[in-house]
């Protein structure tokens, strides 16, 4: 069976000419152990809830799991498989969800799928926690993961591997394809770790090495790990990357690039493999085929479920509900009691403390959302009355506080990137909508899982805190000056620099809305004034007109346009009745959202910048992001702020309305 | 005297009425142990080559530094205390490099101060390999760490760790402030790792825990690790965040903000610390003085110094010029035999090719350059003849190959951000240039360190290949779109995407010449043929004018300009050559780095770039960032890439001369 996976690897790769065959033949037996003997899975219903979740965190290992979706009966054909790492295929270089049926999550950055999965597994034991009642189990599945050294090298693993440790994600079972070969050649060299000891050193179960070319040996050890009751369990593997191959096996030459005709020849024999490229026999087909035990243990749930939603029939609606990624029924009034209770206040907060008071409302009326920090929750004000901390007991079960309430809140101590490819996993597993905060600056850290949720297109919330030289104190290693401008440069993320309370409120609103989006909160760590307003609802647009000059007392047409972000937005008005004490009529444009401006059509976005009048943007970051705006003068800051008090820094850098003032009249003198 | 750092501490922190007085006083004792019995500097000379290296991991702890530096006798009075954390003082928030003397690296964002501590001892390592000789050992210092639990959860700490194991950096001397308490709280729900276990999985030495209030025990574990011959050394300092404030110790409270004027009262009464705000009593002052020792220990190296520049001048001079960063005297020299070469020879390859033709020419005249990939070399090309692979023996010691040479290419496994944060390291202390290779889209794992070398100004050098769509098959993961824009934003950061062989030689030369830059390097996986040019010194300009309307044999001046970067300069000139056969004349700008052309003067700029022109820029990643040059249209890629050939990626997403001339066109037509 394992040597199907073995042929379908080295023909498809030989067929693309380009790919990796190493992993996947390293890691057959493992995935026939794993695979024909242990997942829960019903390969016709790939979504099924309750099936457990497999990732292939060496995601370049894709011909792996493509050939195991094919022999167990995935909707992918040996005409899939053909097209192998070619356009608009199902079977693209590194597995993509949402493009191939039975793919969890997008993998290929190393240490970020075995990161994904510790958030799967978090999703499945708060859900339990949550939903299963005495009798009635209807969340009850495991997260698997293959990984290799790579992905261990990663400083992110080790994040993930120190959270399942702190959670102990019992049901979390990786599997370690050790075959000590990276690209580079042995890795003895450049990694020594004792993998065992430093997993047991975060708390998880260690099983072997075992032999993982013995697939009973593997199979023995995943039953073993299925048995603990409070830790999640690393099955350590020896293997020999290229598998078969006599001579490529065990060499960084068999990593990624075709085999070639002869060494394939030679493989084949070696195997004992004599059906043609591309064929697989039947027998062997048939003894890989999940259907009837997938029908059959899905049928199993179904009846499980029914009578769970005989029994507690809100309780299974509202499951439903969440597993579905919908919003409550009413949620359209919640945000409205948001945005309009932010309105009717009309507070003078920090725009982090905006995004709090938002919070508790929509925490409140939304269970589904899990909140969380890295270790920075009374900076970031990401918790709220609704959402205590999640604590788990001795025996690794969520705790209840008094109240009765399940923790909702996570501090994932200060681990960034960890938190964020967690949130994916999370997002991708269902059932919850996860935020997590930190400052705006250690966006970076985090980075490329922001890149992947935006790629996989999964509604994780970011709230990015101390958004600028605005911090103060803690000086340039803490003040972002390039981030805004960056993040918004990622497909697929809307990023918000929200102005005030009813700003932020929106911000909140639409994020929570964008089903297959992910979202960025920029917020200020300082007082921000509220900006009076007749409408809130226009702010869904991402931008619009906060102030024509008449509102500074001039009736006249605008003559210029001032575009301003967050907390700058204060700093346009001010601007704008300085020039009509002087007789200049300008408009300010508030826009929170450049990214959702920009999707708004042509006449809605000529209407707020009509062509024929001069623009002026400011905003406390880089100046080269607002030229796309076509402005003539951009009011920003391209160097590091420093270290001193946030009034003293925006005087310094010219972030001011007297100099906005002047740069709106020197572009009308033009 | 561990209480003068307390008392300087409150008082600095209540004056600035902002800041961190919990890590200063709980790591105080620390600090007298190190600092006062074991630290070898010299004061009067913080630049002096063989003084120990002192890294504050924890750099939010930064009045701890500054009260060391002032009690020892550095040029830091009171009055710079005083001045904490206000606009242009000596005493920044965090602490920053060539803003006060004794300061070794900027640090704050958590994980990277350790991490360049690693690049420390691996510079060190190197340097004494290379220098020391038989009876004059010229290199010998060590590298001292603090950090606290915020660096161990951060994952490129595990990197940086497992590095260190891995090159037995027995120099290194890290004492970790464990003192239990995080931002959030109590670190236990978060935070399980058995430290200690995981160091020694990682080949460390483990000493404790000990009371880190024990100056004595501190010591006694410091005398102990300095006799470690082949183990980095983990010292675990069992401490009280904020020692001292009978009110705030031990608790999170403690972490961020001052103690205020009450508790201060009741913890000088608790310290027994008498004296006036901002006072050190002269005996305390005393004990804390090094200027004579320093002066004393220094005068013994000097002396060494000169026995050694005796006994081997040429290597006492050459020593000299890498520890001052000064290319050799015939530099330029060697520029030019590196582009030249490049222009000579014509040939088509990738710039991923072209660089490491380029690094052989610079590998083996400059004997400072240290490479590395973090296990791409095969890929990313780092590697030349003159650079063989890092490696040291059982005991630490660095090898010599058959031909006698040291390692200088370093294996860095998959750990981008701890390559990248090592590399600071060893810019920081001298002797080296560090350069280093992943693919572009993985310049996200490494993106703050990135920053903080340009913060920094360090001249560290990236090496990202694999630069676009144009990777192909491994499709969106792996395919940067909005990379290149995003690292032109990063400020005092230089970056190339360079067209063909000679300019990726230009490039590399502008790198190594930037002694107080971070560049980084965009190139191809694929082949780009090489660009006919006149004149490859205008490369310098970061921009130019590559092709005018008569290189397409149409003798008329240009109507419009087209500008490109990289891969895409090949697709202008043949627009250019359909334009011309339709009698429309266009000016080729190829603009391998932003960055360096908008350094220019406007008269070069203007000459480039004619006002009056219109523009079209193209480029394979995302399009905002081109309206800077007042483009009238842009050619580029605002979505993910695909799985598939780059061929077809390319004609895919429309980068092809005919829609580059329809375009030009339309432009022409408005």
């Amino acid at each position: 069976m394992a040597n199907a996976i073995r042929a379908l690897t080295m023909d498809a790769v030989q067929q693309a000419n380009s790919g990796h065959p190493g992993a996947p033949m390293g890691m057959a037996d493992m995935a026939q152990a794993l695979w024909s003997r242990h997942l829960k899975h019903n390969p016709a219903a790939p979504k099924w809830f309750d099936r457990d979740r497999f990732v292939l965190s060496n995601g370049h290992g894709s011909m792996l799991i493509y050939a195991l979706l094919h022999l167990t009966g995935y909707d992918l054909s040996i005409d899939d498989l053909k097209a192998f790492r070619q356009l608009h295929s199902k079977t693209p270089g590194h597995p993509e969800v949402d493009v191939t049926p039975g793919v969890e999550t997008t993998t290929g950055p190393l240490g970020q799928g075995i990161t994904n999965a510790v958030g799967f597994a978090l999703a499945e034991k708060l859900l339990a926690a949550e939903f299963n009642r005495d009798g009635h189990t209807v969340v009850d599945h495991r997260t698997y993961v293959f990984m290799g050294d790579g992905c261990l090298m990663e400083g992110v693993s080790h994040e993930a591997v120190a959270l399942a440790g702190a959670w102990k994600l019992n049901k979390l079972i990786a599997l370690y394809d050790d075959n000590g070969i990276s690209i580079d050649g042995n890795v003895a060299p450049w990694f020594v770790d004792n993998t065992p000891q430093r997993f047991e050193a975060c708390g998880w179960n260690v099983i072997g090495p075992v032999d993982g070319h013995d697939v009973n040996a593997v199979d023995a050890a995943i039953a073993q790990a299925k048995t603990s009751a409070d830790k999640p369990t690393l099955i350590v593997c020896k293997t020999a990357i290229g598998k078969g191959s006599p001579n490529r096996a065990g060499t960084a030459k068999a990593h990624g690039e075709p085999l070639g005709g002869a060494e394939i020849a030679l493989t084949r024999e070696a195997l004992g493999w004599t059906a043609e490229p591309f064929v697989i026999p039947a027998d062997v087909k048939a003894a890989w085929d999940a259907t009837a035990a997938g029908a059959a243990v899905q049928a199993e749930w179904d009846g499980r479920f029914a009578a769970y939603a005989a029994a507690f029939p809100e309780l299974a609606a509202e499951f439903t509900r969440r597993m579905n990624g919908e919003l409550p029924a009413n949620f359209a009034e919640i945000a409205v009691e948001a945005v309009g209770g932010a309105h009717d206040k009309a507070e003078t907060v920090a725009s982090r403390k905006a995004s709090q008071i938002a919070l508790e409302v929509f925490t409140a009326k939304l269970p589904e959302l899990l909140g969380g920090s890295a270790d920075l929750t009374g900076s970031n004000l990401t918790n709220t009355k609704s959402t205590p901390a999640l604590r788990v007991d001795a025996t690794g079960t969520p705790v209840r506080n008094e109240a009765g309430q399940l923790g909702r809140h996570i501090n994932y101590g200060v681990r960034e990137f960890g938190m964020a490819a967690i949130m994916n996993g999370v997002a991708l597993h269902g059932g919850y909508i996860p935020y997590g905060g930190t400052f705006l600056t250690f966006s970076d850290y985090s980075r490329n899982a922001i890149r992947m949720a935006a790629l996989m297109k999964q509604r994780v919330i970011h709230v990015f805190t101390h958004d600028s030289i605005g911090l103060g104190e803690d000086g340039p290693t803490h003040q972002s000056v390039e981030h805004a401008a960056c993040l918004r440069l990622i497909p697929g993320l809307d990023v918000w620099r929200p102005a005030d309370t009813c700003e932020t409120a929106v911000a909140w609103s639409m994020a929570l809305a964008n089903k297959n989006r992910p979202s960025a909160l920029l917020l200020s760590r300082q007082n921000l004034p509220y900006l009076a307003k007749d409408d809130a609802d226009v702010i869904t647009k991402g931008a619009y007109v906060l102030a024509e000059p008449e509102k500074a007392g001039l009736k006249k047409k605008a003559k210029a346009v001032i575009i301003a972000t967050g907390s700058e937005v204060q700093l346009a008005l001010k601007a704008q009745a300085l020039l009509a004490a002087e007789q200049i009529p300008v408009r300010v444009v508030s826009m929170p959202s450049t990214t959702v401006f920009d999707r708004q059509d042509v006449e809605y976005k000529t209407e707020v910048l009509p062509a024929k009048l001069p623009r002026v943007a400011i905003e406390a970051g880089v100046t080269d992001f607002w030229w796309k705006y076509r402005c003539d003068a951009v009011i920003g800051l391209d160097r590091y702020g420093e270290s001193a008090p946030a009034g003293v820094l925006f005087d310094l850098f010219h972030f001011t309305a007297d100099n906005l003032a002047a740069t709106v009249k020197k572009v009308l003198a033009k």
